[in-house]
């Protein structure tokens, strides 16, 4: 059916003609406003269209939706990813790791995007771990030395036991704790004799207040006698609120009772398909919790699980072009363009702006029309304090344009987190925001609703 | 931190001790049974936890949602997936070409996947393309050669214009039409001289019924006069019903016209943001689409954008293990299993159960009591008219049993359908489907609950 000369002619393209723009990596982007311009021979770019669209849209769908769990979690609490085995196939895994750490997450479970990318891996034990043990006998090997080298405990698995007697003892935790499910304590107490530095439980196996927290101390107890320090547990199920901070009480009774200082600070990691709103009701109930562990909701983007970036043709051999619809909101903003982002007195971003490529630039301290796309009625002049030219030249092609700098992924973390944090905050408000506005120039909007007459038929209504 | 011995054993690991059994690729499956069931040495085994549960999970997921949307759209339906651009990265897109393909979609837009899959492939042109033309100027050669080779139109896009004038001007279609868009003329008639026999127009560029409609008849009327069959268009914004059923009118009243036998039956592909919802609206709304092109909310599973499969420790040296939770329906079902699906005299599947491995196997004509594995009073005895054992072995690691083949994606994508079409319609309906039993075997049942016993600590109300 095709000839082969048109295999001849894709085998033989490359992007050497091609240009590509870019806001930077990481910026906060409002819609209307292009996030790349791509110059080229149209054969080229079209085929660019679908890869750029599928890499652009879920990047930005999850490393939008990190930074709005991170906004609801606040800065203090530490944010894992732990969303492997639930995304949408391997490289929707690694994918919304790299991008759920630059949307301001602090580490995954994901050891090959660790492995790839530099990001801090954090995880904890499975379920399965802590079933697969029966009792303390199959536990072989019971020495560990001291933190500090100076001497060898023998009998680690004994300490342990000792430890849970004195807790289930103690006056100030008196029926709190009765029998704990031994299984459960073997699955602890290996774990800490392979990872003393390091020992984090999943405390929910069997039952979080009556066997998993009881075991946890009993065993960070020992650890504590050896110089190490326990790192922490996580609840994985149940009323996280309430296990939170019942958890907390027992952990400060213990550094009360034993007098180890510190203990009452252990983190307390909590799971189980969190998202915004659970995070939310959690603040609002009140909760211990140190840090969050987020799979499913996160990298799949549940609440909304696509991003509608699209493609337009704006310009050909210099010739604008536009792609009208029913839908105004469909209607495509012609022409090749410079998009800036125009600041305010109190450092605030204003509003952005699309300029023709034959204007001049908006300027700091002059006063500029700045008019909605579509609607003649909605424009105001602005004096902005400073301007941001938005679009960079991140692929020159063979042009000698200067090529800008591909910041590290950290950089790029910093800077989404920066730009965040720059916004006015009624704007990402979690309730009603502010719509943040996108505007044109006087020309350039004169010239969409010239091209528009022109390009659309004359409907009659019969 | 870590031993390099560590490294050395998992540089050592292979799966010549794993043992892999599953559920037919492409059947229908319930909450509770297992998908797989993995046996060898535990670590080997828990490493394969993640990458199982990844590759499964989205997998399902989108196999699901396919057969949904199949099932709404009816049999007649041409169902295309359109997904590659707003899927969750570049492998979640061919995941969803190929599984949308498994449960029951006709055709994919993704190239790579039809490469890899033999999926059909079916796509149309962008709008970008039609932006692309100014006027009909700009087609350098319009010679056209006749399908049967005998004779070569000098002027093609001539004859596409006078063609344009006669339905203009034609009686029936008075009123109709006005000056329709030039640089789409010049679209479809550069596309049409590309690919005669496969000409699909995308007619909402500018204005479906003014511009769209009337340009592609006029290309697809002088494709006509050459031997050609033109495939028809594609809707992808606008009212869907009533645009599909007013464009049914325009293509009868041409075929009546002038005389062209089919031309009302020209192909109508409709697109643009569809799921099950929009096309469950369109059927109770009436329209004349032939055929669906579907994406975001189909590759994303938007309505539900993960599948919550878990990987459980059921069983560690032939001592079967339990994982409890306050939520019921997070308690796993120990033991390793077989697992049935019992059928009834009509041919339903009525029920599927799981034995203890040690158990013999239900057999037709026998009065079987099947159990609710966790509710006492919720039991049945059945007697089927057929068995069916779910699990079988896809993976004898060094063992010498068989294997079960591996059919091709062709014959998974109908043992889905056929699967579908067994099932007892109550269990499919879109509002209130009636549950599909899952049960245990009497003793299995019993097991459960004195091994529960066993593991939960007792709680003391206080």
């Amino acid at each position: 059916m095709l000839d082969d000369a048109f295999f001849d002619y894709l085998r033989g393209i490359d992007c050497s003609d091609v240009e590509v723009y870019s806001i930077p990596e990481g910026s906060v982007v409002f819609p209307k406003v292009p996030l790349m311009r791509v110059e080229g021979p149209v054969a080229v770019v079209q085929l660019l269209e679908t890869p750029f669209v599928n890499l652009i849209n879920y990047a930005s769908l999850v490393t939008t939706n990190a930074a709005r769990h991170r906004h609801v979690a606040g800065k203090s609490k530490v944010l894992m990813e732990f969303g492997l085995r639930r995304a949408q196939g391997p490289d929707g895994a690694i994918s919304a790791s790299k991008y759920c750490f630059m949307g301001g997450f602090d580490a995954t479970s994901n050891v090959l995007a660790g492995h790839l990318f530099g990001i801090p891996l954090r995880g904890t034990h499975s379920h399965a771990y802590v079933s697969s043990y029966m009792s303390l006998d199959e536990i072989p090997d019971r020495t560990l030395r001291n933190k500090d080298g100076s001497k060898v405990c023998m009998d680690f698995v004994s300490l342990v036991k000792d430890w849970l007697c004195k807790i289930q003892a103690a006056d100030s935790l008196r029926n709190v704790f009765g029998d704990t499910n031994q299984s459960e304590l073997a699955a602890f107490a290996s774990y800490a004799l392979a990872f003393p530095s390091s020992f984090l439980a999943l405390v929910d196996t069997y039952d979080v207040m009556r066997s998993g927290i009881p075991n946890f101390c009993a065993v960070a107890l020992a650890l504590h006698d050896l110089g190490y320090k326990a790192s922490g547990i996580r609840l994985d199920s149940g009323d996280l609120a309430y296990l939170s901070i019942e958890t907390r009480k027992v952990f400060h009774a213990i550094e009360k009772e034993f007098n180890i200082p510190g203990f009452g600070k252990m983190i307390i990691t909590a799971s189980n398909d969190l998202n915004e709103e659970t995070i939310d009701a959690l603040n609002k109930q009140g909760h211990e919790v140190d840090a969050f562990g987020i799979g499913t909701y996160l990298v799949t983007c549940y609440s909304q699980a696509a991003l509608g970036c699209v493609f337009k043709l704006v310009e050909i051999n210099s010739r604008p072009r536009i792609k009208l619809s029913e839908d105004v909101a469909k209607v495509s903003i012609p022409c090749k363009k410079r998009c800036f982002r125009l600041y305010g007195k109190e450092g605030y971003p204003l509003v952005d702006i699309m300029i023709r490529e034959s204007e001049p630039s908006p300027k700091a301290g002059e006063r500029i029309l700045c008019r909605h796309p579509f609607l003649e009625s909605k424009r105001a002049y602005v004096v902005p304090q400073h301007v941001e030219e938005l679009l960079h030249c991140y692929w020159p092609g063979s042009s000698d344009k200067p090529r800008a700098e591909l910041p590290s992924l950290v950089k790029i973390r910093s800077r989404c987190m920066q730009q965040l944090e720059k916004l006015r905050p009624d704007h990402i408000r979690r309730l009603n925001p502010t719509p943040y506005k996108v505007s044109v120039s006087a020309k350039l909007y004169e010239f969409i609703h010239y091209l528009w007459l022109n390009e659309a038929p004359v409907g009659e209504l019969q």
